[in-house]
């Protein structure tokens, strides 16, 4: 019940999406929105909009659709009326978790866990995954260092007026072209565009440069190689530069792929050193897989890919995965009480819905198929590549998580705007990267399309 | 379709809350955990746990349920198909909102919003309202301080390494007892209890202690507003401290009630002067309605009891509203672009059952009904302190927001507990306090009930 191919009928956005915008911003802001959608004839890999265009959509809301649009596995949860309760009566889930929640947990989460961990927290978006798996990352630094020892009336009314040693000077490590979210630590380990940034105070945090592949990655093995080694000198060097000022690194927090920042790759031996630093001086590593998780690299996580030699100790996630959440080894878990707590704690009818989700993926192997589907795609931007020489550069992907870099943001923008007026959707990030992010259920027959319509919008440029 | 009263079969937690409790504990620390419900079975102000207990709640999921449990007007929303596409297809609202988005904020969000406010945001929780409610008083602060001139290179370079001038040293001030939420500028806001925030890192920012006023009030006026002043002569030393300090403070944060802190009421007057305060040094007032929002104190938004000179700049909401989200004033509408915003902010399915939950309150005039049955609730507990001196003390609330004192922590504690296996499911707050937060459902004849009950164990203590 998708639709062959695109359908245009107006410029994009078009007249009504620019109607809708300007009733939008007397209300707030909305200087960012791109075109209003018609969500309920949206189908599967195709976005209608409220002027009557379908595109074939490679962003899929930032990355945050398994299944495209109104998958019927997602739809009968709605249709059963056993499940409507979980839908109007939202929970204080620490506090009053509703019956079947254990089981939901294990079908939902615990069994797609990244290997080595069965320990999940629900959290309700991208930024209090973050903020509260670091706050697991601070408790287990601060119980190593107080040795046993009981908390000191000093720690406990100091931390009431935000001061040491209650409120330890402990900071994090992130990396340049990282984003972590929005609010306050999460922009604090963000440094992607400084629009984000720009006069909002930032937590003095040591910050590392990521490292900065060149392509094709075969021509350049020893140059990438010294690249990795000296971001990854950085990082010592920061953490101890910050430990020199007594505001100790207690966690690292790192994308697989850097996204928002221009889908920058690293290899996988700079992610296996980059854990052994971390583990030998006893600090988190925290690896945020927000935009990552849940299969579009055609693993379940993106960092199974780097084989590291051990888990690592808190994995972040949302996005696809509907609910927002993290994983933690067994020693990470908390113990303290009233520590990862707020009223929500996430929302069972997120958790629902992706139980639907988790069950289709492994029913229809789509992880797998989107390994095969991403390798196609990926041939076929390289093709695009060795065509336009001049245009385009950098291929580079896992699964269907691919990217092409253009020698420029206005050729790029260009690019992306054209094909938007033939009906095919694509994102940006970085300055000068196309970001395709397409669903799960993406094909080799959708690959075909896009590449069709790319092609012909590079031939005019 | 509620029961006539409680029904309790086994003590609360039951074995089945308890058998749960321990296999959620294997996936998370579940120490918070009170007892397992059955959503499916509870009904208005009845929660049914996984025992077959029955219980008068007058805690509603910390105060979140703004109609009580599968209310009808809700259930309608899950059973029409037409509406099924909005839980299924939750988009990235800052880019691609749907077709009916600017009706639907105007129905359940701008038809509702404070006094003097038509400006709104949606979030998805109480943390992301109040760090993004910030965000708009740092911009606004950044943006009269620069007096028009544009971003230097300085500021756009220095903050991608959270450096100032461009991540500049702003800073909140907020007062000891308060509560706003769990990510770390929330929690540096934070005072309420040392085991929320120890061991986490937090801002410097200037904290102010709140009134602790007198009970009954009218016997002690002089002194209540001698201990006003005395905060609020606090609030502008600290504000002067920390400008001295070059952190100026950008914002004053605070409850109209602070809840979790023990329910603590400060007087129109003492709220009044802050709005002054702030408005004087033109310092933005963020009034955090996350528990007090959405009619519970008898007014629909509880700052409106303060006949205020002015509206506060920024109004944080969530709970009860379903969506978490912020008002604001006209000009701390952010203008500057990729500011406020993140992948999802927010979810349209939960203001789809908002703007049913408001039709709701308009067409049964709950918030009127809320100050009806809160002037009898607060009446029956101050008969219970008349009759109880030696227990209970401080009867106080707005409406059905209503609290009263123990003299210690073991009776409050023991008093909550037998309430509950009588089954009267009631909260705490502070450390003396017994914390009445019933949905706006909530009438005289549950108020009868409940006290039947509160005086039963009253006379056993
Ligand atoms: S911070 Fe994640 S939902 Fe609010």
């Amino acid at each position: 019940n998708e639709p062959p191919g695109p359908i245009v009928v107006t410029e994009i956005p078009g007249p009504q999406s620019r109607k809708l915008q300007s009733d939008l911003d007397a209300i707030q802001n909305a200087s960012m929105v791109q075109f209003f959608c018609d969500y309920d004839v949206s189908r599967g890999n195709y976005l209608a909009d409220v002027d009557g265009n379908v595109m074939l959509d490679l962003f899929t809301q930032i990355s945050s659709l398994p299944l495209g649009y109104n998958h019927p596995a997602m739809t009968s949860v709605l249709k059963d009326p056993s499940n409507w309760s979980t839908f109007v009566n939202r929970p204080a889930l620490g506090y009053f978790p509703p019956a079947n929640w254990v089981n939901r947990l294990q079908s939902a989460l615990v069994s797609v866990a990244p290997p080595g961990m069965k320990h999940v927290q629900t959290m309700a978006c991208g930024s209090c995954s973050v903020e509260h798996g670091l706050k697991a990352l601070f408790l287990k630094y601060a119980r190593d260092r107080r040795e046993g020892r009981l908390y000191t009336q000093e720690e406990i009314d100091s931390c009431m007026w935000n001061q040491p040693p209650g409120s330890p000077k402990l900071t994090v490590l992130s990396f340049h072209n990282g984003l972590h979210g929005r609010t306050m630590a999460c922009l604090g380990l963000t440094h992607s565009k400084w629009q984000m940034k720009i006069d909002m105070p930032a937590p003095d945090w040591p910050i590392a440069r990521f490292p900065a592949l060149r392509y094709p990655l075969e021509d350049y093995v020893s140059e990438n190689t010294a690249e990795e080694h000296s971001c990854l000198a950085e990082v010592e060097e920061r953490i101890d530069a910050w430990n020199r000022k007594e505001m100790p690194v207690a966690a690292v927090v790192v994308e697989p792929i850097q996204a928002e920042g221009g889908d920058n790759h690293a290899t996988a031996a700079f992610f296996q050193v980059l854990r052994d630093i971390t583990k030998k001086r006893n600090i988190g590593l925290l690896i945020d897989e927000v935009q990552t998780g849940c299969g579009p690299t055609g693993l379940f996580w993106a960092h199974e890919h780097f084989r590291l030699s051990d888990t690592p100790d808190v994995v972040t996630f949302s996005k696809k995965m509907l609910t927002g959440g993290f994983y933690c080894k067994k020693s990470f878990k908390p113990i303290e009480s009233n520590r990862i707590f707020n009223t929500w704690v996430g929302d069972p009818s997120k958790v629902l819905l992706l139980e639907a989700v988790v069950k289709v993926i492994r029913e229809q192997g789509l992880v797998e198929r989107t390994r095969v589907t991403g390798e196609y795609l990926l041939t076929g931007l390289r093709q695009m590549q060795d065509k336009y020489p001049g245009i385009l550069t950098k291929a580079r992907g896992l699964g269907t998580f691919c990217a092409i870099d253009f020698h420029n943001t206005e050729s790029r923008d260009s690019l992306v705007f054209k094909l938007r007026q033939r009906g095919v959707h694509t994102g940006t990030c970085g300055s000068v990267t196309l970001r395709l992010r397409p669903s799960l259920i993406f094909q080799t027959r959708h690959v075909d399309l896009f590449l069709e319509h790319f092609q012909t919008v590079l031939e005019t440029m």
